[in-house]
């Protein structure tokens, strides 16, 4: 299987940009669309505002346990009622990679609750980690949340209570794409602009 | 910093190879030179046998406590004495990759004592370690291992007790690759091949 994905803010794409919402630092240019592909592009169409290189990877700071609890209640993506998503690109301070993996585990759950308080959420809300610092890109992670319309308002909940957690006061940079499914959208690749 | 790196095998380079050592699984074909390069490099020289492309990364598993325990010892590479180095690429089966982080950080350190026992070694050996699994690269780490020609049989040790350990039951595919440091080389990048 291939781990590594593109997030490309363009013309292109099955998900139509609703609002891009800045955080913390500056935000990303709003675009019509944005496309995911699953592999690593070099070069985007020239239309392009952004390209977001990235890549799943191994878990990095749950237990057993902890991994055991959200299989039982974590949702696939692209479920069908799940027409509403979100990109939240995050980069951490210095500080926090400087950190030993003891210390970052730490304030990641026994002090900010991550995995417990998105716990609560699913199936709400589906949810999956791409991964981008080791590959020297602008932010160290990607995050990506699909959910039914009706669940939005919880979906801000969950936001409110990560960033008032100790884990947030590492976070440098942050925004929100927000973005809604095009159903009619056939996935064909990166279309060559002409 | 760039935290990119190329391993190139071929005709150029500071290392001279002096043995490959298949250890698990196939080794990579012997040639004349070893090139380390601080860059991600798609189109290596056309004479060069192998291309390994991999990046330096936070610390996955170690403890504030034992980190702060190498420090006090651990060398930096590119003392004037360590003439020898060593190569060893490896990828864990796909068993460790599925392991959540704490299942894996009991067998790394609780069982297999990996930062423990390569403390012993310190300050004799220099070690530096690059990932390339996130890559889709055929190994999971490069290590890297610097010493004096007097300490070759202390590091033949140390590689002995790790691999003895329960963690090393998870290794589908290791090699060594032997280098000599070539004082008179002056590094200038990748020499295109006419």
């Amino acid at each position: 299987m291939n781990n590594r994905f593109s997030f490309i803010g363009g013309k292109q794409g099955q998900w139509r940009v609703l609002e891009v919402r800045e955080i913390i630092g500056s935000a990303l240019q709003a675009t019509e669309r944005l496309h995911i592909l699953n592999q690593k592009i070099d070069l985007p169409p020239q239309d392009s505002a952004w390209n977001l290189q990235c890549f799943t990877s191994n878990i990095r700071y749950s237990t057993r346990l902890e991994q055991d609890q959200l299989k039982t209640v974590q949702p696939p993506l692209d479920r069908q009622e799940a027409v509403r998503a979100v990109l939240i690109p995050i980069k951490k301070r210095n500080s926090w990679w400087e950190l030993a993996q003891d210390q970052r585990r730490a304030i990641f759950e026994e002090q900010s609750h991550h995995t417990a308080v998105g716990i609560e959420y699913l199936p709400r809300v589906a949810r999956r980690l791409f991964h981008c610092r080791d590959l020297g890109e602008p932010f160290d992670f990607l995050t990506w949340f699909e959910f039914a319309p009706e669940h939005a308002l919880a979906f801000d909940q969950m936001l409110t209570r990560m960033r008032s957690s100790q884990e947030w006061e590492y976070v440098e940079r942050e925004l929100e794409v927000h973005v809604e499914r095009d159903l009619d959208w056939v996935e064909c690749g990166i279309i060559p602009v002409e």
